[in-house]
């Protein structure tokens, strides 16, 4: 079959790759419909050192089932499912706590021999503990929004979760991208009145808008913090949503969260220490989030996608076939695509 | 009267100062009964710069009401009362909240007129939204666990609090200091059933046990994050309280939590970052904690000192008379006392 693989910074080709094949009785085999390309994807298409015959990559796919192994209960042929970002065995007491990114028989997309989201297929290990299965046909509308289920929408949710939004906080969302927007629409879907997002693409704090946004802070750094603090009568906000990964994000984060407040961050941190001495400590701030158990969330965030209630995939402003993979990377890393979606 | 004034690291000196007036009529006088010397009064006793005359110094008394300003209701002379470690109005959004600590109004003692704990006498600012009175005579055996409602137990009891601490988490308490051991109490008093505590003091561990540790780990570094895990079956466990303030006591920390635990710390931070980026991410840890609300805890942790079910009173392993109060700060600072009380 075909699939994407990453040979190094920048060079990301579409290449012939062995058809996976049941191995364990826990395996099924899923034909891939719909794919994308996560902001994660970029920090390797960055910065990754040359990797000869190249790695599989990809984590965010939902398929049809082709086949299942002898141990895999509840799924059968032809049915439509989607898979979180890890897989999991979904019965150890880390997925039991809806940790499922600390599965105890665990692992990642497209490393030691399972393969990546962006091909044409997929041997998913613990399938039963991994896949949901969705109530659609495989020629639905709504493949877009049932695909944010993988990564993008769970994340933007367990950051809102996790930082204890609800109907009395105030939020700020920092970042435009997929995953922020995501976090505006959960802050919303979890009763927030008050929703500030930060960023400066017009079309992206547009949608985010759409999604719940109440008010929109283009400025960055100190500028941004003090437009934020002005809007909140000087106190900042109860939670502050970090959706971007960097160190300066942080720093906004910490110089908006109200005291006693929550900063919940879900972009994978691209820096090793955090300036958290006293003043955060003075100010009772907690620091909180992580790598989003997608698995976790599914179920509760699927009803409103099939009501047509919200609609996680307008994120999604490009679809490629799977040769143009490299150059949705390309769109995607140099900002012309917020998202882009893949069809194998 | 006579107070504590701090001249520079080192330099410890009972003198003589104002007596106390109303100046507000939101103050109350209050006669010190029982104050005591405090970890974090350490640290400028370690490192203060020389200041011509003393500063005043000293957060943690109970006494007995001597006059109230015209504004301030519910308190009479002679009534028995305890004052959290900072003075707060009550009745901002923040003192409702329960973060008094970060009161529209309040401040702390020692500073900008406002006298130390430290001394025989203190005009309490915001009397009426600060202080809490105590259904006892001012000749109870129960004046030190009632005093440790000023700071050290509701210190540790926010500490476990804000970490999670349930019948269902295990816990580890980094610290054999008086606020350790308070967190040792707390976490027993929230349920925890497998409480560890790191400390190398043998009078100090043992006071740990009877306050409901069940395990104690000498080791420091590596060897203590290697031995807790041995004792979890090499998870870790679900909340540690970090009781020190040290930057190698927060890296204990996160090599004990389990991960999706939480790590709380009231030790005030001595570092000015921290060591949380891409591991502690990936495994959903979350830093809490911060400066006490002791305010806050007051009422819920009275009635069990009352009932005599528990003495965090037993954390004063040393007592001394005002003009004693330098060499108190020597004992605790050489580690012969683990902290002192002082009888103005």
């Amino acid at each position: 079959m075909r699939a994407t693989l990453i040979h190094g910074a920048g060079d990301i080709r579409v290449g012939e790759v062995p058809d996976p094949v049941i191995r364990r009785p826990t395996d099924a085999l899923v034909r891939v419909l719909r794919s994308c390309i996560c902001g994660s994807d970029l920090w390797p298409y960055g910065s990754k050192p040359r990797v000869e015959g190249g790695d599989r990559i990809g984590h965010e796919f939902l398929g049809v089932i082709e086949e299942v192994g002898s141990e895999v209960s509840g799924f059968a042929r032809g049915d439509v499912v989607v898979a979180p970002f890890v897989w999991s065995d979904g019965t150890c007491d880390f997925c039991r706590e809806g940790l499922q990114t600390s599965c105890r028989h665990g692992g990642s997309w497209g490393r030691d021999g399972v393969d990546g989201g962006q091909g044409e297929a997929v041997r998913v290990p613990q399938a039963q503990g991994t896949l949901v299965k969705l109530p659609v046909g495989e020629d639905t509308v709504l493949l877009p929004s049932l695909l944010t289920l993988s990564d993008v929408y769970p994340t933007g949710y367990h950051c809102a979760k996790t930082a204890g939004v609800n109907e009395r906080t105030t939020v700020t969302v920092i970042g435009d991208g997929a995953v922020g927007l995501s976090a505006v629409l959960s802050a919303k879907l979890l009763g927030a009145e008050r929703i500030i997002l930060m960023g400066r693409h017009k079309d992206r704090t547009d949608l985010g808008r759409e999604f719940g946004a109440t008010d929109v802070v283009e400025e960055r750094g100190d500028a941004a913090i003090e437009r934020v603090r002005e809007l909140t009568g000087g106190d900042g906000t109860h939670t502050v949503l970090e959706c971007v990964g960097l160190e300066p994000a942080l720093d906004t984060a910490f110089g908006v969260v109200r005291a006693g407040g929550t900063i919940s961050r879900v972009g994978a941190p691209q820096y090793e220490k955090v300036a958290f001495g006293f003043p955060g400590f003075l100010r009772n701030i907690t620091l909180t989030g992580g790598v989003a158990p997608a698995r976790a969330y599914i179920e509760e965030l699927l009803p409103a996608i099939l009501d047509g209630k919200i609609e996680p995939g307008r994120v999604f402003d490009r679809t490629v076939k799977l040769d143009e993979v490299p150059d949705g990377y390309r769109a995607m890393a140099d900002r012309e695509a917020l998202k882009v979606m893949i069809v194998p």
